[in-house]
């Protein structure tokens, strides 16, 4: 028995389900918009994460925008994206089994299909995989600049596994994954600056050596919305992967705002839209969206536009919010909450409904989308 | 496209596809029966939070035990659950929504369901509610005992909100809603014990004025995994809310440390199993499980019998294992990580791999069982 979406095309706002993900439509336009005019600007690839949305409405809009594909972290997002229709897929990250690597392969019956490596025995293993399913899979030597997560130190071991790489018959070395995910919440420009700055060392030395061993390091991938601008402006990466910059969470906006520059380029477009349960004492609300809705690992979700107003304390169902007595809603009222971080929180909910002038009198919903890859953990 | 399960029936440890929401049902079946010998013993009835598991399979094992039904937070959990074959489910919550309600009295056409009030609103809603439906509802009065959530005040109150649902042709004063949220994960005994203690006065003078007014106070229903012994001791409550018990997150097991009673009770019955995909230098192993497999709200997972081996720096798909690099797994191994918080952990997942003899030679999979209310959230 699949649960039953929060709204139907047509509905306003008030008819929604609470709580309920909602996604502006004409905020996630302009950010669809204001990132193809960069990377086209830039002349950099532009290849969105799908960990964040986990839609293939959404990705195919992003294609639809320029974008030359999708990334993504798990064989059964790379799954549901080409079932989708999605024609270009790397899973960025390191697969170390051997029934998810034939399932990968698989999809490359029908879709441009990539992975990463960072250890001889992935190498090994997507290349029997391949060979097992029939198939050529795209592989990028993944380097650890400066995340400290998964990745091969920069230098000649890459380019080792870059050689493994291309002595396959079945596999074709397609570039490097440099991808610094501790440099995207850094929270100020200053500290951002330095962590690509040596990423990119790590980037050209390993790029100079790949060209020193005749290996066409075609492709540079990486970088996320918090840093993409610096990765662009070396001159070392050709491909662009952030996720976040169609919603902007909070924690993006922080950053923005820490910078001085606000909301330059991507606006708010996801929320989550809450009902107010209970206000048992005039300095205390109960929203009825807890850890269940909103996701806390990187702080509390902002109630938007209700300036004095305090979400705190969540628990698994219920966010207490606090703050100005004249400024709290009302048992039965709604109101929108920035999510802190997108990517979990959109996997916590089965469907985006999809809002027309969601912050004017006329609001209504125009599309209810299914997250139709979310807990694709495998 | 629904995401296929990540294990069959017959398969071993080995074989299910990683990260996997994993049950002991040995450990699993012992919990049960522990708490069910508890409740027995003391003349408590039991109505487990659904919360916890979202699913029917575990609420009639639970009902077979001897509960006498279930709660949960949500309609949509209630529905799950009326649909699974529960025939009492009370809604531990404030509904404050004429549709959720509509929902909700449907379901009184197949089954006992109950609700919570703290305002004179809710009373009338719900009573409009079961009009509409024709049916009949329990309302329990929702006092707030310590949690500083939901629940109105005390006494007098209390009371005026009883005796308008006791004045309704379509609504049953069933008792009080008198949950201690939090003191749940209170770290010592000694103030779980002193809050346990004040919310007991707030029951018995609340009761006390519900006798002076001639009002049947049948049920007094509360308690969590953390406290229950202490509702229980009290003689106040009659009817225990535990839904923690038959799984045993590592916070209630770090309280039950600081007690020095270490698992007197009970025993971790649910497991996130990780594989290992990447362990770029010896200190450091990544693991395919981070917030998308297992909730950090209340601190990190625990690697499972794996001392000297720390789980740190969750992001989306990733985790960190360091420590002690002779204890650390290698790449393409596998382990088990102990939830922190079991109730956002199981709505991160869509089946439950039920497993015998999980900590043997002959581990393997008995049964999937799907998390049929994840995602419920309205």
């Amino acid at each position: 028995m699949p649960l039953s979406p929060p709204a139907q095309p047509g509905q306003s706002l008030a008819e929604i389900e609470t709580p309920a993900l909602v996604l502006d439509l004409d905020a996630f336009e302009r950010n669809l918009v204001a990132m193809a005019a960069f990377t086209q600007a830039h002349g950099v690839r532009l290849r969105p994460h799908a960990k964040t949305h986990k839609s293939p409405e959404i990705a195919l809009r992003q294609i639809a925008h320029g974008a030359i594909g999708q990334c993504c972290q798990k064989v059964s997002e790379a799954e549901v994206l080409v079932a989708g229709g999605v024609g270009d897929v790397l899973v960025t990250n390191e697969i170390a089994s051997p029934t998810k690597l034939d399932r990968l392969a698989q999809l490359a019956r029908s879709a441009r299909i990539g992975l990463c490596v960072d250890h001889a025995e992935g190498v090994r293993e997507a290349a029997e995989a391949a060979a097992r399913n029939d198939v050529v899979l795209d592989v990028y030597v993944e380097i650890d600049v400066g995340g400290r997560r998964c990745g091969i130190a920069p230098g000649e071991g890459a380019v080792r596994l870059a050689e493994a790489i291309a002595r396959s018959n079945t596999l074709r070395f397609a570039g490097l994954q440099a991808y610094h995910g501790a440099a995207q919440h850094m929270r100020s420009i200053d500290e951002r600056r330095e962590a690509i700055e040596r990423a990119g060392y790590a980037v050209r030395n390993t790029a100079e050596r790949l060209a020193h061993a005749g290996l066409n390091c075609e492709i540079v991938s990486g970088a996320g919305t918090g840093t993409h601008e610096l990765e662009t402006q070396s001159g070392l990466w050709n491909e662009i992967q952030a996720g976040s910059y169609i919603f902007m969470d909070a924690d993006y906006a922080r950053n923005r705002q820490a910078d001085g520059t606000p909301f330059r380029s991507f606006e708010h477009a996801l929320f989550v839209l809450a009902g107010v349960m209970s206000k048992p004492v005039p300095d205390r609300a109960i929203v009825d969206a807890g850890h269940k809705a909103a996701a806390v690992d990187s702080g509390m979700p902002i109630p938007f536009r209700r300036e004095g107003v305090v979400y705190t304390k969540p628990s698994d169902e219920h966010g207490v919010l606090t703050g100005d007595p004249i400024a709290l809603p009302h048992r039965g009222d709604r109101l929108l909450l920035v999510p802190s971080h997108c990517d979990p929180t959109v996997n916590l909910h089965d469907w985006y409904v999809c809002m027309r002038g969601l912050h004017g009198p006329d609001a209504h919903v125009e599309a209810v989308w299914p997250v139709a890859g979310r807990g694709a953990l495998t």
